[in-house]
């Protein structure tokens, strides 16, 4: 870390400031004064040095971290891919494409296993379905809840496909029990109470990006999780907030190699909240592909007009047959192409 | 509610969509035929209509909403300002300028009574304090936690003001049983199951503005409080994202008159945490007055270069003193402009 | 386009306003009565109607347009796409991948002659380079100017590549005489002025999205220089400024499908501008093939860290060849998929 | 300048980076050798230093400006507030509030008369109306071009009031000869061929801050016009584009005391182009003279429901006879305040 002192700042409260950071932070303190200014440099484990703090010394003027403030999500400290693997044996982050497929909203049992079979029939190794869902309205349907759960896991028991869902508060950690990748949206990635959570378990935890979170504070939230003892995170790009209204979110997908860069966690890619729109989705899936994507989630309902949530961004079964057959062509040729 | 068709829409689809939307929401559908494109509009209660619903439907191209989706938060339905009083007798939104003030953390009891005392004597009404803190990092001091709530407590005994802190989770709301004001902050304006919790108690609730919600977000937020049954809400503006970087937040200022259109709420402004630089914080608390705000959220801490987070934007209670001074004298002008 | 009236608007306010609409645009205008807003539509041709005209009408609530403001621009009037043939023979918008590359900035005979050679031999169709260059800083180099043409013009006898560069004034036009593509610069997206001028001309115009347009405003971009006359326009998508830093901009790759759509003018992104490092720049492009692009933008300089501008985001000759090589496979492979 | 380089860079790569620094820009080198990487920091003048060739070079990890980039426009070269003051006496940046009224468009010498009259009588010092008009269609209308500026002439003769009016292309410099302060639009605010010719002459430059350009970029454009000599320069705040549709852009108050810290330049407030809507009009230019600003830039219209352009945003002559009393009456009572 490298600390701009302002160009006022005096000998005294130079020194006294070097060595409450000394005190403080068990760090050593390099110092070049420069023409117009002081600069210090911190040498050691700076990961746990509180900008906050810092910054808000009277001598400070700015800072900047030469080291990333998360340690068990980076890739220097750990240059290997992580896979993750279920007990049933499917693996995210092997370098194969990954899909995880199914309905915005649960909604009956008939839909869910027919949605399920048709999704792994087309080659997704993961069913997705929302029993507890997010939504902006309070008049909206909120999802069928426990209910949902035992739907889903009825549908796992008929394809076999593991199922992700999403969490959306802290008590409902043992109810998800049974559930084989917990899902935490977008509009959760900094509930820090939940994250903190669900770093006791032992389970793989999907972590969306927020609606307009950096990719560092993304890292963060991982690192909650990671800090906690569970080190399956999967991290999933699902659009971000712009000022362009043609589509839902603007789906960031340099995200992705620069993910790959600052980190060895499998990241995945979710055209459909994304965009917002169905008829993107096939494109948008192909160019996660191409971008280095460890996987795709796609939302997939027998019958996307009548759908009780996010009917507008969901594929029929038929579209997601062709969209899979692409995909996974694709991918096919890139991994050629990349070797 | 009004949907534009799609140009090939037969006539088949409308009228069995027509059918379907009246069923559905009870509402009636009058019909206008253009030259390109049919469009409908709905006539009754549409903010029980699911857009998402709609925008699935294969006739839909694009919907536009005439009503505004949030009720309780209405003006339209409450023309009245809603002024929140407590117990206690202070008041938010009955024309004059509260302002809660207090260190962003609670660290002693030395330091929460003595910053009570003083940001008391300045004229605030209410203390504010951090007893749980979202950080961003795991590795930052996450705040004192219950013992925090019991500092606080302790001031209020001292001083009279009454406390507000914020809540992170559900599990904790009966430990927020003896605070004034819960304040849900931005991070968790989203955290729906939150939201209707918080809705089932009688007590105000301070809610901050997401980091990147518009503001139709926001009173949807409130909404969910509100129908649960508590309409104890009042908003607060703290900054938005942008790709601005000299401030840490841009504060949106012009929020405040546009809530003070669509809703009864109050609204509070914090230049604190919207700009991140005490330097600032004094102008922004001028500029929040003229622009119409109810009150202020203001961070004072005893000695901002110990403070355990957020010390680069808290001011000393002696720079307090000063902003206070400014801003009631700045209220009373305004006051008797606007007269 | 439809017009919701205020809910307070008098019957004869509504028939004088109807009156004033049919008078100013020659269009009819339907009308729907609503229990809380009257609604109107109007029919005929209105990209001619001033929306800042009506929304400034007192009885006007708001508006909402059905048909998009571009008509040249627009696919609804021109289904087939755009192809754009320069007299030598090249062609952009055919289906295949056309790749434009050089340096950012022309910086002597060798440099330019050299990378030439070496970009067509790697299979760009175009050479790029900047002879004037809009720089942040007026202390920063600014381009070679007539000279720095004069070296492109050299490159492309050596080579028989096609030239592209940017233009930064309407009194270079004449200069730009024997250019093949002039760029217009993302800063330069909504100088009229300029862009009316290339209207005037025959000769192909790159058109770079602005740092913070939407789609609509840059389809309307191109639409004033096809107002002027000037059909051939290319789109090129280069990063749109958010509040992420991990990038210098957030590459929008879903705008190449939305603009496939709504546009028949080929488009293609330029990898290089929009993420600012040159590590990104190779799996960047990967992806825009697969989002479907036209072509590439590339820069590509013989010693990026001596380039007077813009190395970091450069590739060396060998690393062109490479990417190259990867862009063209997957290209091949895309279109055997998507057959 | 701070210099992180690369943690793999090797001793004879640092040496001969070191130098190619001194020779290249006259600075001094010093040498900081940490734990993880090795830190320069540049000693001497480096505005002159290219960040681009400094990022490019492969060493370089990434680099840290300690001296903002710009000379001219920063106050700590230049301590004292400018004050523009105009051959007929007014004063802009002396600390009274100046205003400039007027029409978006001017349309007729009945119209402009009328205007330049009642802004004056209420208390405007300078008469604003578009000859030129930047629109985002081309089939909307484009203003009366010298027309138009023969009839803000007039209006000055009839009232003495100065004209601002916003010029489009360099070669109307001379046709803006008899203009007493030449606006840049916020769409040409890095149009730096237009800055630098404006840099040569001697009159008044009122600069609009770009629609999404940061603060820094600004302060750079208006470094570009010093550069060339004119130091006559008048930055305008005007909102800045962001993801919240409630209002047109978002104002940025805090830009007005982060302007004032960084730069001696005056700086004014557009609230109607930046919020869109007339209504929000008056409580935003209460904020702004709150903010500190010098002075506001509001559209006043005889009859905005006829206007050519910008209708929505315009207010009355009455309803500006209204905000002219509060805004004086404010800030009288503000620099009472803040005496």
């Amino acid at each position: 870390m490298i600390i701009v002192l302002k160009p006022d700042a005096s000998k005294e409260q130079i020194t006294l400031f070097k060595e409450s950071l000394k005190d403080k932070y068990n760090v050593s303190v390099n110092t070049w004064i420069g023409v117009e200014s002081t600069v210090l440099g911190l040498i050691g484990d700076t990961t746990q040095v509180d900008e906050d703090w810092v910054n808000a010394q009277e001598v400070v003027e700015n800072i900047k971290r030469v080291q990333e403030p998360y340690k068990k999500a980076n890739r220097k400290f750990h240059p290997d891919n992580t896979v993750i693997e279920l007990p049933t044996g499917q693996k995210i982050g092997d370098g194969n494409l990954c899909i995880m497929a199914g309905p915005c909203s649960v909604e009956n049992e008939e839909q869910i296993n027919y949605v399920a079979q048709r999704v792994k029939a087309a080659g997704a190794s993961f069913l997705r379905g929302g029993a507890f869902k997010p939504r902006t309205s309070p008049y909206s349907f909120q999802g069928l809840k426990s209910e949902g759960l035992d739907l889903l896991k009825g549908a796992r028991k008929v394809t076999g496909l593991p199922i992700v869902t999403e969490i959306m508060r802290v008590a409902h950690i043992d109810m998800f029990e049974g559930v084989d990748i917990i899902q935490v949206g977008a509009r959760n990635m900094q509930n820090f109470e939940l994250l903190k959570e669900l770093g006791k378990i032992d389970k793989p935890i999907l972590l969306k990006r927020g609606l307009a979170n950096t990719i560092e504070e993304w890292l963060m939230s991982a690192e909650y999780i990671m800090a906690g003892g569970n080190n399956k995170v999967i991290l999933c790009e699902r659009g971000i907030r712009t000022y362009e209204t043609a589509t839902r979110n603007t789906l960031d997908l340099s995200a992705v190699p620069v993910i790959k860069k600052l980190s060895h966690l499998p990241v995945i890619v979710d055209p459909s909240h994304a965009t917002g729109k169905s008829w993107l989705v096939p494109q948008m899936a192909m160019a996660a592909v191409a971008s280095g994507a460890d996987g795709l989630m796609i939302e997939v309902h027998n019958d996307p007009k009548h759908a009780l949530s996010d009917g507008a961004q969901s594929l029929t079964p038929d579209q997601f047959d062709d969209v899979a057959k692409k995909v996974f062509a694709l991918k096919k040729a890139y991994d050629e192409i990349m070797k």
